[in-house]
């Protein structure tokens, strides 16, 4: 099954990109359910008063009598207007003649760039020699006729110009000139595309039903970062859910087989650089379904909406377990996009001399690992120093320059033999102008300082003009085989869930559950894109003593809060598992914007600030008595307090 | 444009309604956009354990191998099982031979009903004469070869069968397994459906962009039905807004040119039946449009998206003013499924001798209205007088029937002079089995009794048998020209929007803003289904200097909270307007449910509770800590305060 559908997704893909852009109409049925369809452009000027929109006009409309709309972009020599929307630009010619009225030329000519107008002319050639080939619309012209101001603008904060630099506070403060530019236009509407095919693909190939859950909900069990909303009652709030976990679970109980949603999520984590307090994540539940199905059917779902103006996706997804993860790449999150990887170079170094590889290989869980840096010398060999630096607290890092006087330069390293030198440049396949960074101690620790080194160097050799990472590439990797619990970070010898307490066990490792809960691995699986995590999700646990034995005597959770679900599993709860992939994160990477903020229509500040409108925001404190709430202001607030009370009981 | 997508739309929702149901593959290009698509079913059994589901299973399936996973919905005599899952029921034999192993009959014959199986067996015809005719699958049966116990399932708290009725606060305890009922995953599915085909229409065909945009929000000006959320900032809050209605606004001067979004909207009305406090709606605003532009959009949207199963919609949908509906229906939501009219017969009573119409009259705005309720006396010619008598302490209302004794039988409607009653029976077109009820008073209020007693009448002669509004009927109205204004409840001599302060003015009665606002007419419309506001819209206000006229000087509001939106009114906005969708109520009427709660999966109860989770819920104080709020306790609720303290400090 899985296999005929992966076959037959290239040509699903195929026409979802024709779909997308094209109006569709049955012309005629034949036996067999074999249809002839034609297939119409996609009709952006219905309903309203323009015949076309500015972007889309060739010389094949030479001759048509158009109305368009739109924002004056600049004028020359009150000769040329160039009118914009949001489907590109096309120039408009001012007419010079005696007979045309007064006004028009004073709209044309007089009206401030960014108001707003409507033309209606003729489409003409531009003179030969004329064409702006750069310009899609570069051939044509419109020769006016009339002309109507339907909004004149006012001085603007800052020109609405591609190449003219704001703040990113300007841009967020005036957030609806911003989204004027090209860039912003492209990665909505790119949003809004991918997010489309993606229920094409889950709705109508595949049989899923969109169901909204609620975001008015209870406090879940471990969830402090969930915003609380006081209610009517006295005392009693609800709050907005971290995700839909628990609600598209209880729908697989209630045997609706397969859930998606677009959904929004919260998550208060006070001030963070690329986070946001609400989000959005494509959330998928399925029941009768394994690991395998699940990353299938992601896998499908990516290659089906992938913009057409990428490289195609190429499926099924290479996977690493979380052991080999950490091993080569030092994180769960490894960016495949390049090598580098990490490499165990303990045994090599068994008899050295030099005092902490030694120290740390005398211990039992001892290691030593190096990674190599391809043509870490090309532009500085020095240049890792102040790098290595950094690390040097927290664990020591030992760069080795093989190619300085042909002999390894830095003074510890002399101090390695020559026959651990060769074997290291065997083992590790070190050229020239490489440079070895080397570290040891505790397995993971180490492979953690290097999984970091690794993608500051990569960041230091592109500053330097080296193209590690292909921006055209789209490096998918699936990590499997996480631990299903980690020791707490406040009491290490009490464990709490990796990902969440409703995490299914690996098959394999049930038995671990009774007698060393921490070495089973479990069912999740997270889905990396060029060293981001943009899903992740996992089989669930079906079976209510199972899922009440790791709540209540593993975690020690108080299973009060969770009884309704609980009593869910003991009704016929059948097997299911589900992912939820990030979108704003995933949009980030396809569109290559630099920040999520720019894949978000109204985003908040990394402070969580609306800039634009002023949220969050005071209130006078009789609109918190129906909530039975007031502020307890901080000690040292009292005069903020004061000037607070003028402004809100004005 | 608008004529040549009108005509479009057949095929469009022919092609809709087969893609929902099909799996796409282009076959073949030809030459000018013409591609031959093979179409093929809708894959529900991709990506899991089973081959097919329970309900697909037909005559053509007979002899093939099938695994199917489903729930023991009962057994008969050990033989028969019937197994269900979503999309239906099968019946399976079970094997009654020596050969079959032990475990595999004492799973299908012991384990509970609604416990979760995995069988694989052989499509074979059911023996002659055992055909089930009323069950889809009914002419085959699956002669079982294994079977896998999934889950078993405990004594639940109800059946899990149609015919088995609950109260709705068990069917809201238990939410999971109410889902399981046939009309719940009907209702849910069919909305998923509508909603599909919806995005379909607005996106692929008609170029909009679905744009999320934020529910962190701060509060709006007289948005006394917010939900507040503190924040970490002391004394500052977020708000989760009603609409999108700024941010769609904000969108159209970002050059957006037309959104969309399936928005979760919140409303904080304390208990109210039939409110949810979180619903949805589907918003939609565009730019350079008018009111003509939106309502044909809106009809072709709701054609494009129809459920299959019922009568296609007929575009065109008739409109009303604000004016007419008042005067024929009473309501400005008029139930146009059938006649009852309100009628005015002022003119023909001029002269009468009965008190209370002859003191209306001579009143300067004094009128007389009556409807005639057609067979109202079939069943019972007293029918009436209890309805009309609730409705006597407001405004008197007379009950007239012409049959009883060929005269007209109340007391005061003897006192009605020959002429008026033959006047009165030409005018109203009175027969002999009618009943018409008579009111006098100040035309809108006289309107407005009338209009609601229609509406009772034909609850009861419906509740006697009659069909007045036939069930398969869905009937559109648009009702436009709305007041722009209404006088304040509270100060009627200050003036307040009627719909909101962004509405534009009727372009005809703009000057009578400066002179008498209160007789301005808004360019708002709504969209009644059935005597139900569905939806709602208007154009709005581009002009950043009407817009400051209109909040400052006539409505008296703080301009200050909406700096931001009035700010870019001046930075080129083009003229815009929107409208709104209440989805759960369209679904609702759509599927017939008795409730909203039918059409959401996890409603809250008319209280505002989940009655599954128990949310909203009490919260430890040190949980509010960080939001700087405490709870104001009411002064009556110390002993519920403390015991509150117990539960929340445990």
């Amino acid at each position: 099954m899985v296999a005929e559908s992966r076959l037959a997704l290239p040509c699903g893909r195929f026409l979802s990109a024709l779909l997308a852009a094209v109006r569709v109409f049955i012309f005629k049925q034949f036996a067999n359910n074999i249809f002839l369809i034609l297939l119409f452009f996609k009709e952006f000027s219905s309903f309203v008063a323009r015949t076309n929109t500015c972007g889309e006009l060739r010389s094949s409309h030479l001759g048509q009598e158009v109305t368009l709309c739109g924002w004056i972009q600049y004028r020359r020599q009150n000769i040329f207007l160039v009118l914009r929307d949001f489907h590109g630009l096309v120039q408009v010619v001012i007419p010079q003649e005696e007979v045309i009225e007064g006004f028009l030329l004073k709209i044309l000519c007089e009206a401030p760039v960014e108001s707003v107008v409507r033309v209606s002319g003729t489409v003409i050639s531009r003179p030969p020699g004329q064409e702006n080939p750069k310009m899609p619309t570069g051939e044509i012209e419109i020769k006016v006729k009339t002309a109507e101001l339907l909004n004149s603008c006012k001085k603007l904060p800052f020109e609405v110009k591609d190449f003219v630099k704001k703040t990113e506070a300007l841009r967020l403060q005036y957030r609806y000139l911003d989204l004027r530019s090209f860039q912003m236009q492209y990665n909505l509407r790119l949003r809004s595309q991918m997010v489309m095919k993606m229920r094409e693909y889950l709705c109508n190939l595949h049989g899923f039903v969109d169901i909204e859950t609620p975001t008015l909900f209870k406090r879940t069990p471990g969830g402090a970062k969930e915003f609380v909303i006081p209610s009517r009652e006295p005392g009693k709030f609800y709050c907005l859910p971290q995700s839909p976990q628990q609600f598209k679970q209880l729908l697989m109980v209630g045997g609706l087989d397969r859930y998606f949603q677009v959904a929004r999520c919260y998550r208060d984590e006070g001030s963070r650089p690329d986070r946001q307090p609400e989000f959005t994540q494509i959330d998928i539940e399925m029941s009768f379904v394994d690991q395998t199905g699940i990353q299938r059917l992601i896998e499908g779902l990516l290659q089906y909406s992938w913009p057409s103006d990428k490289d195609p996706v190429v499926v099924p997804f290479p996977s690493l377990t979380f052991a080999e993860a950490l091993a080569s790449y030092g994180t769960d999150k490894p960016d495949t996009r390049f090598g580098m990887k990490i490499i165990d170079i303990s045994d090599v170094l068994r008899n050295t001399e030099v005092g902490f590889l030694q120290d740390a290989l005398s211990k039992p869980q001892g290691t030593v690992k190096a990674i190599c840096i391809s043509e870490g010398t090309v532009s500085d060999s020095q240049f890792c120093f102040s790098r290595v630096e950094s690390f040097s607290l927290s664990q020591e890092v030992l760069p080795v320059f093989p190619k300085a006087s042909r002999n390894w330069n830095s003074p510890v390293a002399q101090s390695i033999l020559e026959e651990q030198r060769s074997g290291l440049i065997r083992l590790m396949e070190i050229r020239e102008d490489d440079v070895v960074l080397l570290t040891a101690g505790e397995h993971k620790k180490a492979c953690s300082v290097l999984g970091k080194l690794r993608l500051e160097c990569a960041d230091l050799l592109e500053a330097r003009g080296l193209v590690l990472r292909d921006p055209t590439l789209f490096s998918f990797l699936w990590v499997v085989d996480f631990p299903l619990f980690l020791p707490k970070e406040e009491n290490p010898g009490e464990l709490e869930s990796a990902h969440h307490p409703f995490t299914a066990p690996h098959p394999s490792d049930i038995q671990l559950l009774y007698t060393e809960p921490e070495k089973v691995r479990s069912q999740h699986y997270d889905l990396v894109l060029n060293g981001s995590e943009i899903g992740g999700g996992s089989i669930r646990i079906h079976d209510a003593e199972l899922q009440r034995y790791i709540l209540a005597t593993l975690l020690k959770e108080d299973v009060k809060l969770l009884s309704h679900l609980l009593q869910a599993l003991d009704f016929g709860a059948p097997p299911h598992g589900g992912i939820a992939l990030g979108l704003d994160r995933l949009i980030c990477l396809v569109t290559g914007a630099p920040s999520i903020r720019d894949v978000i229509a109204f985003p908040k500040s990394f402070k969580g600030h609306d800039l634009m409108s002023n949220a969050p925001d005071s209130l006078p404190s009789e609109e918190l008595k129906p909530y039975h709430i007031q502020v307890s202001w901080p000690a040292n607030s009292e005069a903020e307090k004061s000037s607070l009370n003028h402004l809100v009981f004005k």
